[in-house]
């Protein structure tokens, strides 16, 4: 196996997890989460997002949240931004990194933002030149890379067409997701063989979602195609709210203890990262649903018995 | 990626999923539960197991079980038999085939049969020598191929000095078990390197626990590696008593999934083994920890909203 030596997490829990679960979470709390996850090793947060509190209101503290965090200097502290409104925010929050997000799957994109695929390119367009204008880099999600709730399989083309036009713009990274998490390693390198054609893998970071137990055979077959960035959530928190039966993120203490037992460095301690999933778990009142948190669980209701 | 076309899966839930179950389940349970994964297409299922009720209680109707189910022509049904009292009572009861266990590492071995690995050869052997004379072939577990909760990592050195020992007694095929799931697919592809410089991939079985969330990852590796059998459990049933904080099998359901959605044929009707699957939760009375059968939960959940 030609595996990389060293990878890159970045963490989106507190955006990608928080912004779909319904238990409401303080300022206060979601302050220290942040601080919790800054104490992992982490270099990269994605802190919260911008969007339009009546879409996400869980997140509707963004200003106040980036405001508060203890900042790091090895960290990005990023956050989700749609528009130019939400660009004056983060801007104004001191957010270190944009990211900007559509789909590849055109029901997907409508259902998401609300607007065909070609209309959502000009309103993106604004965002990247405003925060480049702000010197900040901007990062470009895009989502059901893989399959969509509405339209099923989706062919790397389409994938390709997004990807071209944000790298046109200017977006310096694209976070490719398995939005609903129905991706299978075939599939993975199917997708990953036509875009590194034409695009260096550094372009690149993945972001896979576990609803079908496939994350990490994913994240496998990526790291032996040349990936070295990897989106998760700490505790697997979040979904897709537009996608049935869709369940969370790949846990990143999931993740990492793959790459521990591999050898392959990440920088963080899983230790620090399972406190923080530990932090958030007791906020959210309901077991979060890694695997590591299950062994952690489990091992403490055995040293009760 | 090098695949096979074609792969197949044996069911060892209503065995080595039950068997650490607590809830008590009816022997007219068991029954319908072995008939339903009768329809499902698959063509091996480990039913019950005979090793002393004193140790696995759920299991003390082992032979009333395989008395009453409705056996298919195509279908092998198979028990776990640790000695010859155990031999005796499967033929009386007109098991197929005979499974006997051991473990790679001396103090699981120790733990789980009481017994120092070199003082449990001689009696599996009296299994074996019997059972062929009965004219059924054998297979032989072996447990924590990869990682011991005592010893921790173990070497493809301890795994071979098993191997070697049951192919020489008459086993037909050897099912490896990563029986903590803590294996990583770096580890499976050197123990199956060191292997298959000896054996071909046709003596083995993959037995993977998705404890770590390992199981897919690893069974992917297994299939660039050559291998095309694989045990897993209907709701992700099951576990080792004996590992703390050892949660259950890779699901069944989950394994189909991923062969499916890669075009990899197993005969196996998904849909067929979620209704096994909802059965057997509902006889458990909780939900069981497959991926498909959390995506069965939650689009129920949302079509009664």
């Amino acid at each position: 196996m030609q595996l990389p030596k060293q990878v890159m997490i970045k963490e989106v829990g507190p955006r990608d997890g928080l912004q779909n679960e319904k238990t409401h979470i303080s300022t206060a709390d979601k302050v220290q989460l942040v601080n919790l996850l800054g104490q992992t090793g982490l270099n990269y947060i994605e802190v919260t997002s911008f969007v339009h509190p009546k879409w996400i209101p869980q997140l509707a503290d963004a200003v106040e949240v980036l405001q508060a965090i203890k900042r790091h200097k090895d960290i990005t502290y990023a956050a989700l931004v749609p528009n130019m409104r939400g660009l004056e925010r983060a801007l104004q929050a001191e957010v270190d990194e944009v990211s900007i997000f559509m789909s590849a799957s055109e029901s997907h994109n409508q259902s998401n933002i609300n607007k065909p695929i070609e209309d959502t390119f000009p309103i993106l367009k604004e965002v990247v030149v405003g925060a480049k204008a702000a010197k900040k880099h901007v990062r470009g999600y895009i989502s059901t890379v893989i399959g969509c709730p509405y339209e099923g399989y989706i062919h790397p083309d389409k994938v390709l067409r997004v990807t071209e036009k944000l790298l046109e713009m200017g977006v310096t990274e694209i976070s490719l997701g398995d939005t609903i998490g129905v991706g299978v390693p075939t599939q993975v390198e199917f997708l990953l063989e036509e875009l590194l054609k034409r695009y260096p893998a550094e372009k690149f970071a993945m972001h896979f979602h576990d609803t079908r137990g496939t994350a990490l055979a994913n994240i496998i077959k990526s790291l032996e195609m040349g990936m070295t960035k990897f989106d998760s959530a700490l505790g697997g928190l979040g979904g897709c709210p537009y996608a049935k039966g869709a369940s969370g993120n790949v846990a990143t203490e999931d993740v990492l203890y793959l790459f521990d037992e591999m050898g392959i460095e990440t920088g963080i301690d899983r230790q620090k990262v399972l406190e923080a999933a530990l932090f958030i778990e007791e906020k959210l009142g309901k077991a979060v649903a890694s695997k590591q948190m299950a062994i952690v669980r489990n091992e403490r209701s055995a040293n009760q018995r």
